[in-house]
């Protein structure tokens, strides 16, 4: 047989349900409600479509610059990817050799780290988080690569940020800490990737959920100039179409629509966060655009299916440790007021 | 140091230069010179910028049935990748086990190939073509896989199907056909990937040339169910973006502009094939948008340097195969006639 063995041997990653009736209100996948900038119709408007015959800047400078201006780095420390996706796996194709190297992450996180460790054909060394899912980590804790959700998904809860930098700063191989719900958090972790100090962490974001852009792919990385020129070396030449340049620029260019819709999707996060408390579920505390629940009758397989009778999609991971929680998408005000009837007694 | 060692070692791929100057005639990167389908600024037109919101089909259904209906095959037989060159890093993660798989191709042939197996970290095994670039394999040749670009680059010849279709037969492991210039050729291989007897093979095509669009990324690849599930395994999640599915299909769907393009490049070709030849040169038979060809005075390096000083830029290669040649992608009627002007003796 000559697939490669690991190949052979995958399950592969499952995203969430796409489907495409518009009157089923999504909350399975962590989208934006809300539509990107208007600055974005506008690049949209103005693209011109014989520029498509040109290949794409290799290297793609402009929205380098911009992604450096606003974290307050140098564009060589800036690496960007056809999505996050892309950077977690050229990360683990960059930082891991195979097949001994070992990729950790905390239990539960996203579950796409276990699946990336599998394609590389490396080994895996989940970390288990208490039952709070707060920070834990043993003390004499190694691996090659450590790839960390901050805030984490799908609990929605922040690890301090001091404590990630301590962990920075002790762990010995490199740390990729997915900030792709950073903008709906009160704090986050980049200054550790800038810091002049920093000799092996790197903070990735994303343009999928703050900035309402998940079709366009575009995720980024800042970090040692050292490590964002290995993940140059091995990408493919030209990962970066025209759309995803010049729409991720003016999405960068206007930070202001961005904070206005994170701004009332945190408001209605809340209010909603509160509402279900209300209605006897356990909340926990989010600082994402999402929350991580347990319904009251400690039934969240059934309640999942309720749902989804009902047309409203939440996503349920099956798992031991997360299998007593849905995680709800925080949509618009509407839609989750049709999820707390839903979901009210009768 | 916690960079991968493979990855430590590697030069890296050059692309071609994409000078942002437009008063450059760019015959470097074998774009094509006419703009894409005016379906495409169509669809481009029609797009609603709120869909970015959400995330893109993972599996590209769409365009993976057109892809099938064009190809006479069954849409479980197509993959889609952004760009070729994501189809072909895939490729070598699903079919060669490192370190000790082997990647083969000739030489000459597209420099990517050699790169592409330092990353993957799994080891060469070139075929020299003989001096007239035609097909030569050896008896026993033996690889964990083998990419062959048909027709060649960059001597654009086109080796045979029968022949290829024969080497498949007999060679022990996948055989990938990069087929990205068989649009502008007489002949092309995919019966060879669509046969009910094929198990080993995969035939490769683009959007980026005949169909204009290397800004939009779109490459896609068919053959066997079981190898087109094992790219699907390791793909990222969302590795086409709306833009892409919806231009591409488009795309897809008017086949007459991409072909009356084509023409037009065709007749080009043989055009300043004869001129050339005329002025000199040795002008390789070629079965796709550029000429490979050797100035009369043997100074390949310098005509290259010439052409560049007069804002006309070509493709180099300065390896001892290709040295002689110059790569001179076919350009509008205009820009071939600066071009041949250019050479011409004074």
């Amino acid at each position: 047989m000559p697939i490669c063995r690991n190949v052979q041997a995958l399950a592969g990653y499952t995203p969430g349900e796409q489907p495409s009736d518009p009157d089923i209100i999504k909350l399975n996948t962590n989208e934006n409600p809300y539509p990107p900038s208007p600055k974005v119709a506008e690049a949209l408007a103005s693209f011109d479509y014989r520029k498509l015959r040109l290949y794409p800047d290799p290297l793609f400078h402009a929205v380098r610059e911009r992604i450096a201006e606003i974290n307050g780095c140098r564009s060589g420390q800036v690496f960007v990817g056809n999505g996050s996706d892309e950077v977690l796996a050229l990360f683990t194709r960059a930082f891991v050799e195979t097949p001994d190297g070992t990729i950790g992450y905390f239990d539960p996180t996203y579950s796409l780290y276990p699946v990336l460790t599998e394609i590389r054909d490396s080994r895996k060394s989940p970390v288990a988080l208490p039952d709070d899912f707060t920070w834990r980590m043993p003390e004499d804790y190694d691996a090659s690569a450590f790839i960390l959700t901050n805030p984490n998904a799908p609990t929605g809860i922040a690890f301090p940020r001091d404590v990630v930098a301590a962990f920075c700063r002790k762990f010995r191989g490199i740390v990729l800490i997915d900030e792709a719900y950073a903008d709906f958090a009160d704090a986050n972790c980049m200054d550790i990737a800038t810091s002049p100090e920093n000799a092996n962490t790197l903070v990735m974001r994303t343009l999928s959920k703050s900035f309402s852009l998940a079709g366009l792919r575009f995720g980024y990385c800042i970090g040692p100039e050292p490590l964002i020129e290995a993940l140059f070396k091995i990408k493919d030449s030209y990962n970066m179409d025209w759309f995803s340049q010049t729409l991720g620029l003016a999405a960068l260019n206007d930070l202001d629509s961005m904070r206005a819709n994170v701004a009332k999707i945190r408001a209605t996060r809340e209010r909603v966060a509160t509402e279900l408390r209300g209605l006897g579920w356990h909340v926990l505390p989010s600082q994402t655009n999402f929350l991580f629940a347990e319904p009251p009758g400690h039934n969240a397989a059934e309640v999942f299916e309720a749902l989804k009778r009902k047309h409203i999609y939440v996503r349920y991971f099956p798992a031991p440790r997360t299998a007593p929680y849905l995680r709800i998408t925080i949509g618009t005000d509407a839609q989750m007021d049709a999820l707390l009837q839903a979901v009210a007694p009768e």
